[in-house]
């Protein structure tokens, strides 16, 4: 027996009901309600790629430890399994009273954001749903299936600015396309389809033949990892290199156009992105091939006038200095570990975001 | 008590005679003879940096397996360890004819050079070594003197060859100087004080002040490992970086100048090393940063016109989808392995060679 499926192209997202997934190219939810229960799916990202495990966050604590531990990462990620997990955590308290309710959200919300504290993704949406505990309602369990129709509008939502990024960003593809990427700006990093690869999806869905390489992203791996493994499933034909021979590759013809996220940009378009991503960008103007950046609206910050402004976190030394646990560089020997770097709006041939495809000269005002 | 320390800036190179070392600055030696017998004693390169064990190399069987599992690695440095392994691996045998032993010398010498069957400076070495055993000798002990001094001798010239190099390059290195660099082309590669780094080691000898980027170097890593721990040990200032992150610290104004090896030069004075090179041309270029090869006038060949004509060694998959035994990459995703790039002559500030420093427009004949 086949059961209908609805909107073959486009997501069917109702508010206030479980999200469905109707892509067949795309098939990876990195985040999303357990079917049979108040409890948030995430995928564990710590054990990809050797395993492919779904893990369902139900107490404060799950919910906590997964964030920590990064498995579940990216920021739109990361925000929407907070506001999830701050619903899931608290299910099985209906039998509080309202006040009660209302301070145990209070707690539990401080402690998920506290996971990671210098994600601003994360405490927007934990404290959007946070806030639907403090209007009146009829009830404790009224105001629990507030929160929990919050979260879900936050999670469609952040599905519909992947879409958006991909319909979009799908006009920079031609049938051939050869991409080169970087890190994991995909589905496990997002609710959806991704930032920078859901033009990559959307052209695959179109029956586009697109192929990618992915750079290995040194020295969290990300590429290898998660890029590879999310497209692979998916059926679009990918191949890893190492970060350092991404220019070979371009010189050998063998990249059409490199696409990537972005983790900040400057009112004047200059974009902070995974470390490595500035040595693409030269690369690519070297050889006369497109760079484009693909991030959601939230990602723009016009306060910020250009790169400079932008701080860059310095990461620990273990990160470079061990691989899978073992020592690569000399105890003695110290290592720069900078999580991000700028490339200047000059090298960058296109942003889009879900609004629109963004052409120089940028200038990005508040909304 | 104190002994004299003669040639306190030169090395004293004394052919048919053990090479004695006498730099201050650097007191590595990858490969020499051991003192009290007759072995070659290496470095073993396969436990670093985590440790640092000599090994004495004194049959066939140990000859060929440090040359084949890299514990002895750089072309080079092969060649001598070949050579010197031929004389080490023949010397118990000094009860032979002289008929047998020239028979047992041509089989030892075949065995070795099939160890690495690629690398022309092991055949070329070990070849020369043999081919003295075919003269006239007085008795199996004098053929077996004559082998040794003809190794000795090989030995000598390449730490000569080194010597020049760095004497040549460090004209390029101003006090302060902020280098760049990739994989190893240090003593490690070599029996001497290397070919890229010979020119730092020298300015450090000389007082100067340098420090050194190095750049890790996937998918092995020769530049975490190696160029970390020896320039270190030496007390080269020096950091790591992940490739990648390179571009980003020229932007920064941390790096003065790049100092990469080479594996052949053409005769355009294009260039094919280690993966990863061509990259940091690029981003040298980009920023105006001075990009200096430094190799030994074997490297270069004359016969090829351009980089075109240089076949690129394209290795397993393994050595970039797993790391230290884990895999990072799924197991049904392909990966690229080219073992070198090409940097064309045109991003090529100038090339150093034990001969001398080569500007452009470059045009390399037969000697």
């Amino acid at each position: 027996m086949r059961t209908a499926r609805p909107c073959a192209r486009r997501r069917c997202v109702p508010r206030l009901a479980a999200v469905r997934y109707v892509y067949a190219v795309h098939p990876i939810q990195a985040v999303r309600w357990a079917s049979d229960r108040n409890a948030v799916r995430i995928i564990d990202q710590t054990v990809l790629p050797a395993r492919f495990v779904e893990r369902d966050l139900e107490t404060l604590d799950e919910v906590c430890t997964a964030i920590a531990t990064l498995a579940v990462r990216g920021a739109p990620a990361i925000g929407i399994a907070g506001a999830m997990g701050l619903v899931a955590s608290l299910a099985s308290f209906g039998d509080d009273t309202l006040d009660a309710l209302r301070a145990r959200t209070a707690v539990h919300a401080h402690r998920i954001v506290q996971t990671r504290p210098t994600a601003a993704n994360l405490a927007w949406a934990v404290n959007a749903v946070a806030a639907v505990a403090t209007v009146p309602a009829a009830s404790p369990a009224d105001a629990l299936a507030a929160m929990r129709a919050k979260a879900t509008a936050l999670l469609a939502d952040d599905i519909a600015m992947c879409d958006r990024i991909g319909a979009l960003g799908v006009s920079l593809l031609a049938d051939g396309a050869r991409v080169l990427t970087h890190c994991n700006a995909g589905a496990l990093a997002t609710t959806g389809i991704g930032t920078a690869l859901a033009p990559i999806y959307v052209a695959a869905e179109r029956g586009l033949r697109v192929s990618v390489l992915a750079c290995e992203t040194r020295p969290l791996l990300q590429g290898a990892r998660l890029t590879a493994w999310e497209l692979s499933r998916s059926g679009v034909p990918v191949r890893v290199i190492t970060d350092g021979s991404a220019a070979n590759a371009m010189r050998e013809g063998r990249v059409d156009l490199v696409i990537v996220g972005a983790d900040r940009i400057a009112a004047n378009g200059d974009v902070a992105n995974k470390i490595g991503t500035y040595a693409l960008a030269i690369a690519a103007r070297h050889h006369g091939i497109p760079f484009y950046v693909a991030a959601p609206w939230s990602t723009f910050d016009p306060a910020v006038a250009t790169g400079a402004g932008i701080p860059i976190e310095q990461r620990g030394r273990d990160e470079v200095a061990h691989v899978a646990g073992r020592a690569i560089v000399p105890n003695e020997v110290p290592v720069d570990n900078p999580a991000f770097d700028v490339t200047p709006a000059s090298l960058i041939t296109a942003i889009v975001s879900d609004r629109a495809v963004h052409r120089p000269p940028y200038r990005f005002c508040a909304p």
